[in-house]
């Protein structure tokens, strides 16, 4: 098959890779349908970790079933299905628990950015949509792999109920995804903080009631403004930096709550402040597998349509295109079809 | 009147102060039926909080209302009243939200280790008792002023729900009122981490299944061999230390709540570690005033006997020696009386 390789900080390639087995009897293999390129990815694109030989990357998602172990035994071949960035097995106390990336039993995805994926724990892991989707819809299902999955976490991490404030730290994918997920889940206002314009478009799109371009002290105090003077019940932070995660911190009401849902990166929490606010605190990678009936059904309904936040479609042979797109903030989020 | 000031680290004095007045005419004057001494206490008394010049201190008390201001409305004097170590309005949104102590009105109780002392706020503040409490109940009825209320707050911002398996770190006061909490809020587990023989027996009665005295790696592994392997699903964390944070974060199955209701000294946030466990973490100085009319209900009741945590009462002009025996650890926690 042809799939993607990093070598290297800015240097994606695609090509030849071996084709993808079963190798335990819990795995499928799935021929990918669609994948794409997250904010996750760039980390190691921009030489955020270290890379000490090519590796394959990609953690997104849906595809048909190509084959299955000997144990799988609610998969068949040709079903449609979408599978989180963990692998996990959906039967232990943790994963009942809707914490299915926090399961002892987990195996990080990699290698999605190709053709076929070799995917473990399958039964655990891949949920089939009911029937065959239309093209159309194959993006808003793409985006439950995770981006719409690490949205809707944010929003459930941090409690949002009908009726609060919501404000949303960080207009990426996962953070557009975020706003429609709070308004989903019955926020009266969503604040956006957004500088970007394409990206306040959508956020309004999504829900989103008012926007927020300023940033440090100065956010904080709009978001106060637009809070009656107390800072936002819910305040999803979906960036995953020290700068973001303060200015989180520092716009929920006392005793409000914030999640985070982007891997940190050097953040330094106040304890004193978190304190000395009563803010609820919840974060980690989002529990996507938890989401994805619930999701998909909402997408097959029409309900939502996350797959708005691709903004550009390229062929899989370009993925490093899409990589240069992403990172010079060209595009909010690349599709990749093989 | 007389009352207690703080000089000096280890320099506590009892003396001739002023009398407390009706300054603002939404106060009360309160004649100090008890007070005690607080871990909290033990800060400064220790010198971990520079003292510049003799301070007031205590904050825990209950008594009769002396007298009242011209805006006080629903107290009047010769009530038995309880109060917070804040005291706040009661009627804005962050009070009506059950965050008392984050109130935008709040005032800092000290002064408490005196004779009578000025509360502000009074409407707010104090809650009285349904009649005069018989002499014996005084020592419950004291606790709901802090340590209680605050071994409450620990159970409830780690949502302590019937069935759960929770673990406290800390032995103190405010530990011990917390494995109360817990289980009067339906834990099915209660362990206790503590290494003190007394402190354990008072642990057990106040519904602990289980005694860990071992601390660190060992601790952490302790408690996960009581709850199946996984940690526990709620840790209180009475302390405030960072080694005891860290100890309670470990402690806590993958998706679990650690609360921390002890004023943070050194604490450093595990932020990744935080974030890969998907712990919910909530903590702050605990609205006690929330929870005052539940909790005189339960002592009023004899449903609860919190009161026990006083294994040494003296007078109050012995206050000195009520802090030595605290710091010696030689009393879990001093009742002083006027």
């Amino acid at each position: 098959m042809r799939g993607t390789l990093i070598h290297a900080p800015r240097d994606i390639r695609f090509g030849d890779r071996p084709d993808p087995k079963i190798v335990e009897p819990t795995d499928a293999v799935v021929r990918i349908a669609a994948t794409c390129v997250c904010g996750t990815d760039l980390w190691p694109y921009r030489g955020a970790n270290p890379i000490t030989e090519p590796a394959p990357i990609g953690h997104e998602y849906v595809g048909h079933v190509e084959a299955v172990g000997s144990e799988v035994a609610n998969l068949r071949p040709g079903q449609f299905v979408i599978g989180s960035f963990f692998a996990s097995d959906n039967t232990c106390p943790i994963c009942h628990a809707g914490y299915q990336t926090s399961c002892p039993n987990r195996q990080v995805m990699t290698g999605c950015q190709s053709e076929y994926v070799r995917v473990p724990l399958a039964d655990g892991t891949l949920v089939a949509t009911p029937d065959e989707p239309d093209a159309a819809m194959i993006p808003d299902l793409l985006t439950l792999s995770d981006v719409m999955g690490t949205g809707w976490y944010a929003a459930v991490a941090a409690d949002v109920k009908p009726g609060m404030t919501v404000a949303v730290v960080g207009d990426g994918a996962v953070g557009l995804c975020a706003v429609l997920a709070a308004r989903e889940l019955g926020a009266a206002q969503v604040i956006a903080m957004s500088r970007h314009t394409p990206r306040q478009k959508l956020a309004i799109e999504f829900g989103a009631a008012d926007i927020v371009t300023e940033r440090g002290d100065e956010g904080v105090e709009r978001v106060k403004e637009l809070t009656d003077g107390l800072g936002a019940d819910a305040v999803l932070e979906c960036v995953g930096t020290d700068e973001s995660m303060h200015q989180a911190v520092r716009s929920a009401r006392p005793g409000g709550n914030v999640s985070f849902v982007g891997v940190p990166h050097g953040v330094n929490l106040p304890i004193t402040e978190l304190f000395y606010s009563h803010l609820g605190l919840r974060g980690g990678p989002a529990p996507v597998r938890a989401f994805l009936p619930e999701l998909i059904d909402r997408v097959w309904h029409g309900t939502i349509s996350p797959g708005k936040v691709f903004d550009l479609t390229l062929p899989l042979d370009q993925v490093a295109e899409g990589y240069r797109a992403m990172d010079e903030r060209r595009a909010i989020k690349v599709l990749l079809q093989p």
